[in-house]
């Protein structure tokens, strides 16, 4: 089992993609580094994919090897051969029948947007500048018809439930910090760009560009074209990734 | 008066030097965007110089323009021209006689040291990476000695001391925070490479290269050849630097 973090500003996400073969993904990348020292094709399966852009502070994945190297010099081998945007933070064993995507039982993510007049340098690739004023207590009240279970398809793109579009999100907290507000959303599953319309569509809702209850109508109808904005993928960091007892290191 | 944040990665520091007009400085950065802007001559005069591959938080400068451009304006065309890594802040009018290096009264810096194994990507440009294992507590004994009013001359690199070599440090703070130990030091004002000298040998006592007291002796030989060794650039931040009265937005 790997974790791993990784700043997604210059990849085509995580997945390896047949028709993108030019621009660099996370999960090749790990392949190409992987196969040059264990000296065997490996497929890496992520927890999950993440879009183009979209950065991982411990996105988690497993392969399957018969390689005797011990996992510390593993670990740094492999960092020494990826590029500096990608970490592997810890290598686990795992047991046999561990499954980074199907064991996953909750997933965290941190959507950051920047409401102050300059972006500092340091943060600009991982912050969304919104310039609007936004009524954030308004947002906060928008955003607790979303917690719970529901039918999330008016926040997904359209043809990418392989497992229907019912998700249950457990926690959404908005916190202000200074020219920050950051979107803290935990559940047990997301759709397909499903964090980043619930963002774009709250950052709609106060800035007043959508009204009030907006999300209660789309989880009711569950309407995709109800949606608002898809708030840009920089914006977005899968947080963590936690497993069931099943998934536990060996 | 500007206030200025940067990532100093790319860059041969704070300052214009007539012997490496090939890589480009923050100084001479700024003064061709607003060359261009104001359509006149303008030199850029910093608070103090920052080495090459050191950032900033807020640093401070002042100019001095005929323009009529209001503020706001003259903040977003700046910011529109400026590479991705600079930023102004903000831009407040100083009076006449300000001067952002002379009324400068106190400077803080923080300097950040990653102890984990592998370094997140995120901070990779900002910490230094220290593998051995670190003593804090005698290291936050060993900088105790370092608090108020000292000769510096042995953290200092020779024949830089305009005004002698006695400073005021006001503030020394070791803080651990996982597997991050920032160092954070606020004074009247630092000779060339202070602080990483400062912080150099305090990691060098804390992981047992030079014995405690190390820095006891330096700052009464006042002999540079002492010294351990200099941190590397990219961990040191300049934080903010303070003014007087005098230096009040006006």
């Amino acid at each position: 089992m790997l974790t791993i973090a990784y700043d997604g500003t210059r990849y085509a996400g995580w997945q390896v993609q047949a028709a993108r073969r030019d621009q660099p993904t996370i999960q090749g990348t790990l392949e190409r580094v992987l196969r040059q020292i264990l000296q065997e094709r490996v497929t890496v399966v992520g927890s999950g994919r993440t879009d183009a852009g979209v950065h991982a502070m411990a996105q988690r994945a497993h392969v399957h090897t018969r390689s005797k190297i011990p996992r510390e010099r593993l670990l740094r081998s492999v960092n020494q051969l990826l590029p500096c945007d990608i970490a592997v933070l810890r290598l686990d064993e795992a047991s046999g029948t561990f499954h980074a995507r199907f064991d996953a039982t909750t997933k965290r993510y941190r959507y950051r947007i920047f409401t102050g007049a300059v972006v500092p340098p340091f943060i600009r690739p991982y912050v969304q500048h919104v310039r609007a004023p936004l009524d954030v207590s308004l947002m906060r009240r928008e955003a607790a018809a979303l917690r719970g279970r529901h039918d999330f398809r008016a926040f997904a793109r359209t043809g990418t439930s392989s497992r229907g579009t019912v998700r249950v999100i457990t926690q959404l907290r908005l916190v202000r910090t200074g020219d920050e507000l950051q979107f803290n959303i935990e559940g047990t599953g997301f759709l397909h760009t499903m964090v980043r319309s619930i963002v774009g569509t709250l950052i709609d809702v106060g800035r007043g560009r959508l009204p009030p209850g907006t999300i209660r109508r789309m989880l009711r109808m569950r309407n995709r074209h109800l949606t608002g904005t898809t708030a840009p993928a920089r914006g977005l960091m899968l947080v963590f990734v936690r497993y069931g007892k099943q998934g536990k290191a060996g």
